[in-house]
């Protein structure tokens, strides 16, 4: 075992070579100095189009008051120029913009976060991103070098490894052992602090991690949420090994109370925001923690949406990142965001309807889990939901030592069966392996189905999910 | 001199190994085979939420006649689920959806495509961006390597080189002398020919061009255009060293007349149409040119809203891109656009649209040069306008020998007064050098000024201008 000193954490030694050597000539800033400017110059400078070249005058925009509801509750205009300047309108929204993110938008992203998040530290902002993709990508561009390690959750969202290869860097798992246990918790913390006292014994040719990348609310696929106190000692280990945590929330709005309690629709915001478990960044004095949210699931997935929270020192860097590839993202969506998010009432109006998002993807979980639980596959001991803490899956685990050739089949080939035949009775789901970040490390543990509770048009489609798994399962173990 | 014999085009060659090397593993894919699939599988894979969860459901969107038409001339719908399959509704264009745009839009562009580009090719498609700025740099993504070499115009839309930068790629210029003579003539086949059949000699530790970057009507910074028998040439020249042509097309369509001639705004759509150059896509017959275009210029900047034209054999290698990083354009821009193009009646409505910007840009240009040609500084040798052929921008070239120290000073410090004197008596435009592949190779050509005739609120504004530019010569010069 070796020990380590906590050393004091300093931004610029995590930027990624790739970002430091940006250095974009900027063809409209490169000028000579003057020394007495115009008062009123001609600017004919920026191939912007003038707004009145814009097809789109103004709109009128019908919101729901809460999910399904199938009048429209209200509405909202968009306005070319809008006397009220914490809206966006056409003039401004339509045309080029600064890639983090357009002004009215971001500030109310800030006042969101402070209410929500609350983060510990004084020195971060925020910067508006083409979605939760897109924030976690750039993270990795301005972190990690090729050769760099990252732990992920050793079941995590895949397509982010997609995004660390692009950037060549290398993803250790961590094992998740309590997560399958009858009681799960999502606590990983002695696993994690014995990898990384043994690190050059474990993994002798790669340098120690400079990046945790975890999904702590409503963790996909397992649905579960870390206690505030396994985030104390996570955050404990990145002070003393000296690593960054980015903190991938895209689900912790949904935030669940158990199957088998009476559920509370009538939240208040302050009793729903205390019911959600505090963010690293509420922990994080130093700026290591970056936060990445997404405006997918709690607005739509088309908008292409998200913000990332972080130290201030990092928000230049992603800009530059923008700017090398992809710019802003779309003035429609950000426009459209900020609009109904002001016409809601501001931050207080956005969390409400936030809660009634929660409220009915609560009501879909219990109902689900509710049918697993009281289905005849799980009375006879063939599966077992993991009932989630918040999120929109719900993890199916599948006993297969129940399986009458268990003995005979390796877990991957049982799985195998498990799936031909849920799919034959009607029933389709993510096979566990396919998010594993390194399928043999996670055998063991891939005995399950990651079901999503959010595309279903009605409840009934639930219910009658959980009775087909579980009469396929019965039909193949027996 | 060398010689090249010609090779045939094999795109499987251009494709980088960064690209070749992508082989994303997607969790909801990677299933094994079931032999009898249920008729009507309830769908738990995929984390979207069902459309009855987004906050918008429906809107009316006014939009104008014509560009700076005060008055909304007709409103269109936005519904959640339209009846017409080639609109597009909240339910579809708000969900995840594939990287590639959503297919009305793409089979609106076909259609687009077919008529405005005419491709001789049949082996192309489409494929949604987001933006011009996109589009290229995941050409380069998904063509070039490290150490390859991309071939530029010497004034460029310097952007693109951070693109190509972050790639790794060499940019190399082409000299445009033709361009700065006194009838300015946008033809360097001379030139490449040259470079090309003496690239050992010039550039020795180069590899010979993989691509040519090339903005042909319109170009950025210098407004002119490409004759079609300059384009055949070019072409036969990328047939003989074989490389690839990447044709960027923002502004192909703000096509214009001669100052001095009598405009013509009523021009048909196949008038239209008639009169803009031909894309190179009319003389590729392999698939070796890839074409880049965007909205912004006719529809607005802020949808970050664009497509490539390519072979259909890059089309799968520009999506893996895409999944790589930032994922597909924003849901609402393409929803606006797509459903702004129907409501005009499709593609020969958005022709007439495009017409009715052309008509203010042309009218916006013949002011502005006008007011050039006839300022005082003019007059006096001083400065010469080059009347563009298309796009939003006039070059103002500065006739630095009739400076009184054009003796004493170098061109970078001359125009460095040119810029302060002209800021200083109000006007703003961009430095030529600034624009350049490489300042040092371009020196002898920089003495101008880029002028962005579309932000401007009114003609009068350009008029104003043109005199504060002529006025500040004036008190430099003499």
């Amino acid at each position: 075992m070796t020990t380590t000193m906590a050393q004091p954490f300093n931004p610029d030694d995590f930027v990624s070579t790739r970002s430091k050597n940006r250095n974009f000539k900027h063809f409209w800033i490169n000028v000579p100095k003057v020394d007495n400017p115009h008062e009123a110059p001609i600017q004919l400078i920026g191939g912007m189009p003038n707004h009145n070249f814009f097809p789109v005058k103004a709109a009128n925009v019908d919101l729901r008051e809460k999910p399904f509801c199938e009048n429209a509750a209200s509405t909202f205009q968009i306005e070319t120029i809008p006397s009220d300047p914490t809206k966006l309108g056409i003039k401004d929204a339509l045309q080029y913009s600064d890639d983090g993110g357009l002004e009215p938008l971001r500030e109310q992203i800030r006042q969101i976060v402070k209410r929500v998040v609350n983060p510990v530290s004084d020195n971060w902002d925020v910067i508006c991103t083409h979605g939760g993709c897109d924030g976690i990508y750039k993270t990795f561009d301005i972190i990690i070098n090729p050769g760099e390690v990252v732990l992920f959750e050793e079941f995590t969202f895949t397509p982010v490894l997609n995004f660390l290869s692009e950037k060549g860097g290398i993803p250790i798992p961590i094992k998740l052992e309590k997560c399958f246990t009858p009681n799960p918790s999502f606590d990983y913390v002695d696993e994690l602090e014995h990898l990384l006292d043994n690190w050059s014994d474990i993994y002798p040719n790669l340098p120690k991690p400079k990046l945790l990348y975890t999904i702590p609310n409503g963790h996909n696929p397992l649905g579960l949420a870390q206690s505030f106190e396994h985030k104390l000692r996570v955050y404990d280990l990145a002070t003393k090994h000296n690593f960054m945590i980015l903190e991938d929330e895209p689900y912790g709005y949904l935030n669940f109370t158990k199957y088998d309690q009476e559920p509370n629709f009538e939240l208040t915001n302050d009793e729903f925001l205390k019911s959600i478990t505090p963010s690293y960044l509420t922990i994080d004095n130093v700026g290591r923690v970056i936060r990445s949210e997404t405006f997918s699931k709690v607005y739509s997935p088309g908008l292409r949406l998200g913000f990332n929270v972080m130290n201030k020192s990092f928000i230049q860097k992603f800009v530059d990142a923008s700017q090398a590839c992809n710019r802003g993202a779309s003035g429609y969506s950000q426009l459209f965001v900020n609009n109904t998010i002001n016409h809601l009432g501001g931050v207080e109006g956005w969390i409400h309807w936030i809660i009634q998002v929660r409220n009915e993807y609560l009501q879909r979980k219990n109902t689900f889990v509710t049918a697993l639980q009281e289905s005849e596959a799980h009375n006879k001991g063939y599966l077992r939901a993991i009932d989630p803490d918040c999120g929109m899956f719900v993890t199916v685990i599948i006993n297969l030592d129940k399986h009458k050739l268990f003995a005979d089949k390796n877990y991957n080939n049982l799985m195998d069966s498990v799936y031909i035949a849920a799919a034959e009775t009607g029933f389709l789901a993510v096979l566990g392996r396919n998010m594993s970040v390194n399928e043999s490390f996670s055998t063991e543990r891939s005995n399950f189905l990651r079901c999503a509770i959010s595309f279903a048009s009605t409840h009934e489609m639930l219910i009658e999910a959980a009775q087909r798994l579980s009469f396929s399962l019965i039909k193949l173990f027996e």
